[in-house]
């Protein structure tokens, strides 16, 4: 009797167990885009001061992508390409006399484009917005026209809407201790302002507090996270529990928050039994600006920064998890952050708009384990000028600018650069005059992807009039 | 009656599998030595295009350290203070003139000295040499004259004893072919040559099986191996089924190799049931060859190489891996080669000889988890000048070189350079200027060191007179 009464409690808790995960049947997805974040940075990607345990442990329970690209160098068309699978040059979001959006902007992403949101809105997902946006914000340009149900988040970058009290030379001196009331960036729910200047310190703290509400709020429903954060991009600010935890001064400490909102996310998902059907994104918005030396993060074995097309401008930390979906490996394959509005579309089995022309593959078959190679090639844009590409191992450049970056000039090589990034993936090796052969085949996908790309009027450059 | 019986068959089972981990009460260790393999050349540090899923492993199930360094930037010295936890300066294995033995060498590591394997006889140990040596290939000074009861290796690097017809600057050209007969180095066991030249494409796969067959020899009895690979020096050399299966090239190839290595160490340990009475090390003798471009390896986000005391020189990946005895960890403190003698005595808790006096550290309470800090400087030289010191997180440089380095000059610095290794471990922000307390806390530290360095006759420059 008493093993009966055992045996019937135990099938109890494992149909509940399987119905937890079961009643919501489409997958969840969970997309963290950190700030500036480079691909040095993290314990599992070879950095040796800042420890990052529950990201370790991501990678070494999914899978760790180490030639995952982003589309561009700096915030704005970055961010533009992973929402929408296109090049930011195709939709007027890279532009050769600004690069990002700055708070007296009135430009934004186009509302005719096809956001990840927008798409799984049309298969019923719940959907938000946390952190940084940096897409434009004002009418129509915001996350809530854009397909999130909900926003909550600063609407660009953390150190604009700056106290002109403070100049930016301050900013690079990290004996310099910037407060909160340097900058006067709103916090912004939905479309209003709650706080302004929006408290740096508890940020990243409060936006995880804001995941992990939403997680819970939509456990029944399947849903679609985007939590941008306004980290590790200067100013650096973390909550008093972190501040001095780190080996790696104050840019460890704020990379080290992170790694525990990471924790938390994922702690939430398994507390709601959600952890079976969901995949969890990790991944950056571009390379670091090192132009802040030690309040700047590190790419690394490779060579560049933020505001550069060189690796470390544009390779990023890419960790995908969904541990009963993805078995764990590391990929050496090329993905991009243009590829996820196809390959989420893809796991969620949604109908693509007829028309949408993307930039993207659906990488899934990889992840899947498929011995495929959906993309062999990468086009690096600065600004509407093709700085460089990547075809299969190979990369080839055009341009040529300061490896520290952003803020810089380009100049065009007189003579083009070559190097095998499998072998050589700090860039060291220019191997120009061996390979003719692969120069020709990149020049070839090139004059091929060029053909396709038509110029159009700049988003980024629109200018407020008249103050609102 | 039936539950009887099972419950008496699982009390068995588990009474077996206690018994033949405790049989040998000792710990057993494993010293998995590389040659010329960079801090960046694993996955878990970093390596974007080379395989380690078996080091990444044992990383993740033990502890990773990322402060750990060699005691010199070249081969026999490194050697020689792993093996005797003493500077190589104090014992004559650091010269001015000369960096390593040679074939043409007399000289070797001091008959007086205690190596590990010495140290682990006075506890009963059975221990192994399998790999390189290069600490002398004449009496007195082989494996079998310093504690090891087997020996199974070649005496030197792979790459002397050259055939006179291949200048060496074919070696440093990636498209140039080795073959196995472009050199002449035997392959020794014990004391006597068994092939020469020793077939370098499968010498990783052999030492492996030599390894394997020593841990099944001793499953019964506490043992000691010390597994010095021969690879990733050049000329770079694989087996068959590695030939083209790395992304990174024929170096990748190599690696993944010793990655294959360490994988099928762990497999013995796990079928003789050891795995819970050893300790795995996993490290590497100096910095990468860059000088060899392709051909050598990573020093990942480090600067330098070997041949140079930059920390791309000097530091080095260690791992150590006991799931019974050891919580997983990422440990941030200094360690050093120096260091094992005295903490794997401690482990083993055996008597140290009364006059000894190393330069180690017992790290075994950091091991256990203790917040103790037991080596808080390294002092790098270069030949029996001292290079660099590092106190906490700063080093102070006293000379610098070519940072590719070996062979090269050193220059003596004018004004002395200041990094902060934690915020900065890419050494690129010189903050001399900035820290003047700093910079008196290591000169004190210095002045203290160079007190006890008592100069010595070199060991490395002598030469064989009469070819024997």
């Amino acid at each position: 009797m008493k093993k009966t009464i055992i045996f019937i409690g135990a099938l109890l808790l494992t149909l509940n167990a399987a119905h937890s995960q079961k009643k919501n049947s489409k997958p969840n997805f969970v997309i963290i885009f950190t700030d500036d974040l480079g691909y040095g940075d993290l314990g599992t990607y070879g950095n040796p001061s800042i420890l990052t345990p529950n990201l370790d442990k991501l990678a070494s329970e999914g899978q760790k992508w180490t030639n995952f690209y982003v589309a561009a160098n700096v915030c704005t068309p970055s961010r533009a390409a992973l929402l929408t699978g296109k090049l930011p040059v195709r939709i007027g979001m890279e532009s050769d006399t600004k690069r990002v959006l700055f708070p007296n902007s009135s430009g934004g992403l186009p509302e005719s484009e096809t956001t990840i949101a927008e798409l799984l809105k049309t298969a019923s997902y719940q959907t938000a917005a946390i952190g940084k946006w940096h897409l434009g914000h004002l009418e129509p340009y915001t996350p809530l026209n854009n397909g999130f149900d909900y926003y909550y988040g600063i609407p660009y970058s953390n150190d604009m809407d700056r106290d002109d009290k403070i100049p930016y030379q301050k900013l690079l001196d990290p004996d310099y201790n910037t407060g909160i009331n340097d900058f006067n960036v709103p916090l912004i729910r939905n479309k209003d302002i709650i706080e302004r200047p929006a408290n740096q310190e508890t940020i990243t703290k409060r936006y995880t507090e804001e995941s992990v509400a939403f997680i819970k709020k939509n456990k029944d429903k399947p849903f679609f996270l985007y939590l941008a954060h306004s980290m590790p991009h200067i100013p650096l600010f973390r909550s008093k529990d972190f501040a001095g935890k780190s080996k790696g001064g104050k840019y460890g400490d704020v990379i080290e928050e992170l790694d525990w909102s990471v924790g938390e996310i994922i702690k939430a998902l398994k507390e709601q039994h959600l952890d079976e059907n969901t995949y969890v994104i990790f991944t950056s918005d571009n390379g670091p600006w090192k132009l802040f030396k030690e309040q700047g993060g590190s790419s690394g074995t490779l060579y560049g920064a933020k505001g550069t097309s060189y690796e470390g401008g544009t390779r990023v930390p890419f960790i995908i998890w969904s541990p009963k979906n993805l078995k764990p490996k590391v990929e050496v394959k090329i993905g991009s952050t243009l590829d996820l509005l196809t390959t989420i579309g893809s796991l969620a089995h949604v109908q693509f708009p007829e028309n949408l022309k993307t930039d993207g593959y659906d990488l899934s078959p990889v992840l899947k384990g498929e011995n495929s190679n959906p993309r062999n090639e990468m086009f690096f844009y600065h600004g509407t000028k093709l700085f460089a590409a990547r075809l299969g191992d190979y990369k080839l450049y055009y341009y040529k600018n300061d490896p520290v970056g952003y803020p810089q000039k380009l100049e065009k090589l007189e003579k083009l650069q070559l190097f095998n990034l499998a072998v050589d993936p700090s860039e060291t090796n220019n191997i120009i005059d061996k390979k003719s052969d692969v120069v020709a085949q990149i020049e070839e996908a090139v004059a091929k992807h060029l053909a396709t790309v038509v110029p159009v009027k700049s988003n980024l450059d629109g200018v407020i009039t008249a103050k609102n």
